[in-house]
């Protein structure tokens, strides 16, 4: 159960507003790596976990911060929408400002909010739950929650070099401190988990049912042979069960695939030399 | 540019059609951490990179091998698919294991693709480039796909388990292995970039403008104080740049937001005893 | 800013697992106007909110409530699942209700998920933020809110009607009494705006500029005349400042409509005897 | 069955070419609330509708009226098109105009549809049938269309405010009165249906079987006490059948969910002194 | 403008319901090819045409008959429905028949549509702009239409071969039919341009300006020479205009990309050896 | 299996960067109609063929050639980005070139992929895979590549006369020129099967099961009778086996569509004068 307080969790006002940048902010807002990203991924990797009580509680304490990140966002994107214009193009391009806000804008801004904030990203493209992973594997997910604030904290930081505006700029560094703390703490899990089970996911599955001669092998399918020099093409592998080879000339070793036609009554186009016959035929032909 | 062998790169072949299993095997194919996803979330961040040769040819060279196990998976799920039923309900539901079929299978293997593979996954959800990720970052990228490898892996490893055709299983012990091998590449990668830059993404955002008070604090935003026993709760903090602290009642500090309202040309709601007089009117109204 | 409380608001104890109605029970969690899109709805109508501090609060209260229903959702779907099958088919279709819990799950419950709950509907469409509304314009909001409250109310009862599970139509008899005081709570603020503003949206638009004299007139456009017997079609308008008229046989008044050709380096099919002449060629053709 | 009449049902001309006020248009055309939406979402409640021929008439007759209404749209659009300009950035920005029209317009336009209109709104999202409602219920989908007609009325009315063209403006006007009719219409029938059945929806769930202890009761979940002094929260509910109540601090009645661990062949995290032992292991472990 | 007529174009009557084949049905009134796409296509394409009169008329006739196939498959789908179980698995599973129901049907069908057809396909994925075409260049897009008649008259017939209802098979072959019309109507029209324009599309485009030496060379990009052996692989091309020719060993002209790394202020991973200096900086981190 | 060569098949250098032409050429790219479309759809059709060798291997051809101009494209859209300011709007918009393009260009090549490429469109829209077709059904999918062959080589046009940069052009030349191959072999292998197969799609279904009094019908659904003059309008058809015949008034065949109740426990809107009784109640309500 939830309980929501006014007042946000940090300031969240711009000096003055900026329809262009509002646009740009939706990013971390509504976009693929932001705030209801990580909210809604953190909060139903907590919902769905099975014991785990630990873990369950700090996903439950980061997901819930995340919805007031979502709500700092929301703020900081009406603010900066006050001034957006409407109006006539030709008068707009007299003013190069207005032109360049009109043309830089989400103009679902005026013509669908109202001056509000939305659930898209910067190009406009609708929130979806495509975004977000929760497994019931904790060092899965704990690695998709890593990866969620290394891209997030990245355009906040991008975001931030875009900007003069001091309040903007505060807000961010405030978003910024956050992601730090939330790569931190996903890889102390993540260390505290790869201790436990080793590094592969899911540690679980009986090593002797894969495939082990190519478990650790490097395959050189793109010509040149740079990679060959990496870390990963020699020595032992990472979990300690192996090591790594390099192999210049990978080799097929499934043949050529020759599959069968398909029945007559799929309508596929048939091999030559191959006709239907009346014992082919499904019933609706007789 | 690229070559096709007509060999695959490993056998493919179930022992009997099974056109349920084949519905299931989309996922691994055409879902969110599908072959799809990874292969062109490796080709897309080997195409970008800017520099870092070792780095793009381990990224052309994996992205390359997962057009192979597209292909692998494809003819598999051609091959399940070969004795998929059409036809009646009442007299398929007179054969339990026909009616299991009609029930459980993709029916747009029918309809659509006939007998074929789909860039689907296993709900028949199309494939869509949001789930991929290709940030320019490195550091973010591999972890972004040390996440799809593990996620990928458990889906491969879930899906073994749910068959007893050794003609599948063997194919997927080999995708397992292959994944095995996937997250040991990406976790060298990733070491050895988080030896040069430290741990937190992006490492080349000047320190001092993050608000660095709340960095390594955890607020307490889920009742119950489990999450205060984690790492993450106290001691150095991952990066050796701070300490982690725990706050057991986090504080508002961005005070009750009060957006000022919108211009009458947006139609908003009006707070009360604020009413359009004539000097806002624009000039359509005139 | 939010706070979480562990404990549920209310039960969400299944008598037994049942996976293929926990399939069912996603389109109240994650479908078109499931517990999603009403809690994303009222929160961003909320930040929006412009002024009007009663409309604020009681848009935050809601929107607050309805994540405590997203995760009493999440909650009765993890156990619903936990005795997903996985296995063969062959195996799976001599236990007919095996067979039908096979075909009639989500599969992506075992192979994604791991037995958690998703935020995606009953037919696995992932939720995504083309579900909401959020205007700035609280009397359409209110009816947005109106609308998805009776739709998910009628959903929930059609769940309700689909189970006899004692411990789901538990459950379901919360979130439909909750949905009882979701539609009088928006009824009432749609009442008391529409007294100051009258019916139609916007209000503020002014009458002479709409062409009023179809602003109250049915057009019969599909023959035959039942809808000649409504309301609608006779009397003063709802809005109480026209008159109800019906119109038997609609006419045209726009003409038949004859686009300008396309310039020549549009490459369009040009109309008959139109032909590129040098004149019309863009510079790079020269 | 169908009828195309060539002539438009109103005029649909613009002073002049305007591409980037064509690319705002899009929103009325293929948009949330779009044309296309309320076109689509009354033919589909009409052809679903059983029995009930007075509303089905009115459906049809609006449905097919708003096929003209797209239609006037894509003219519109076609026109303003008409001077999109291609070209080179450079000189493009020594004309402020053309710089600006090329920021701010719809690029498909000249790539994609050759100056035609598209199914798509003002940021380029291609219409789909999520927008669309039609649930059987008939008070539940009128509720919908209101919702529909007053966010299109909304919209319409806001881009009436983004222009001087007055043949745009005439065209607006002409859609904005029959946005006025089509609300009152809606509203006509909702109260009709709402004398016969009351205003919760669906009013056929028999009042016994919902937890009514909580049917009438506003639960305070954000601080603030602003929503106390609402219409919603004392006296009669607008049902007239229970008496709102105001709940300062709201309870939690569920518990704290504690779900069971996964079976091992699901491959989760376990919790603690969980490891699986060998008769928990699947057959394909032996 | 349109009209509507009541009566449907056929009779959409089936002997008996069967919610599973309602839901197989759906594939063709909201998938890709299903009678939604041919009939906004049509549509779009209609209106966007400039000039050629004969063409438009063509595009509005067939585009309008379309809505009224829609319409015959949206009540052929309520009519299947009308069967639909709700209820309880244990005691579904007992009755094969039902259970297989439960698992092959659309649940939305009685969950959101209430018995009512959808704007989805067969596995429940919503119809979207996306599937169609509209170009400007009638060539190209008769060329699409000729396309989705194929496609769609052979998933019409796949359906038809998967029914034993006598109703059903009725409807679908007057829906069959019409898809021969259609093919060949667009094949005659595709024809006619052909004849005036040649079969490249589009025509209008200077021959000199494109790299005519790779302009009818099939490059063997694929191991193994079958297509050596196809028509186009030697001899006059298509177009007239020049000799197929086969390249065995396709080479590569275009040298190793090598792109400049990122400015400072992207955060990209910079290349070995270049760190930035402060002349690099932006203004932010001075 | 596949195998990657670092060169290019074409040089892929603009002349100098221009972020705003790099936007649009997303379009082909990640677009409906971009080479990630034709590469998808050639390599799952190939991976489809049942037999057919030769077809096979002209897909797995052109698939794998489509790859490299993937490659192409992302490189050259790197390269149009080197430039990509970002910033502050005021100072901006007194240089109108960066006004303008901060304006038209995609800001997630900034924000998101960080100067990269992107799976996107022109507007920012993902690829999805509805975009790509593919049937079992040669003949059909060949249409689909046709039509996927016209409109890309008609984009790419526009975009050539979109841009004055020489290295950007002959890029475009070099993609053109193929695209008039692609056409020209679909067409050559398109005559192949129609000479076999007639063309009909699926030319496998008996004539006589089709409702032939309608297989050569146009039916004048638009007023107007420009369509009655084109070709398919009399004569004999373009498969030879009947008459075109051209109906002025279309009827409708199949009476009025009456649609039965729905079951009480669907909570529908019943039909005056049918309300529930106590045996139609389900279970739950007794």
């Amino acid at each position: 159960m939830f309980f929501h307080k006014k007042e946000l969790q940090y300031l969240s006002k711009p000096d003055r507003p900026d329809p262009v940048f509002a646009r740009q902010l939706q990013e971390v807002l509504g976009g693929q790596f932001g705030e209801i990203s990580v909210a809604m991924q953190y909060l139903f990797q907590g919902w769905n976990v099975r014991g785990n009580g630990k873990y369950k509680d700090l996903l439950m304490d980061t997901g819930t911060e995340e919805l007031a990140h979502i709500e700092m966002l929301a703020t900081m994107i009406a603010r900066l929408l006050e001034g957006a214009p409407v109006g006539d193009l030709e008068k707009a391009a007299q003013d190069p400002v207005i032109g360049a806000i009109l043309g830089g804008m989400n103009v679902q801004h005026t013509i669908v909010s109202g001056l509000g904030a939305m659930p898209v990203d910067s190009m406009g493209n609708k929130w979806n739950a495509g975004y977000i992973a929760a497994s019931g594997n904790l060092l899965a997910d704990f690695r998709a929650n890593l990866n969620a604030e290394s891209q997030g904290r990245l355009q906040v930081v991008r975001l931030y070099e875009s900007t003069n505006d001091r309040g903007v700029k505060d807000m961010l560094s405030w978003l910024i401190a956050r992601d730090t703390m939330h790569q931190n703490q996903w890889i102390a899990a993540i260390k505290e988990l790869e201790a436990k089970e080793n590094v592969v996911v899911p540690s679980t599955f009986p090593k002797e049912l894969e495939k082990q001669e190519v478990s650790y092998v490097l395959f050189n399918f793109s010509e040149g042979e740079k990679s060959a020099t990496g870390r990963w093409a020699s020595g032992t592998s990472m979990d300690g069960l192996g090591t790594f080879q390099y192999v210049q000339q990978p080799e097929a070793y499934g043949g050529k695939p020759n599959l069968n036609p398909a029945p007559f009554y799929i309508h596929n186009t048939l091999p030559k030399n191959l006709r239907p016959s009346s014992h082919t035929l499904p019933p609706s032909h007789m």
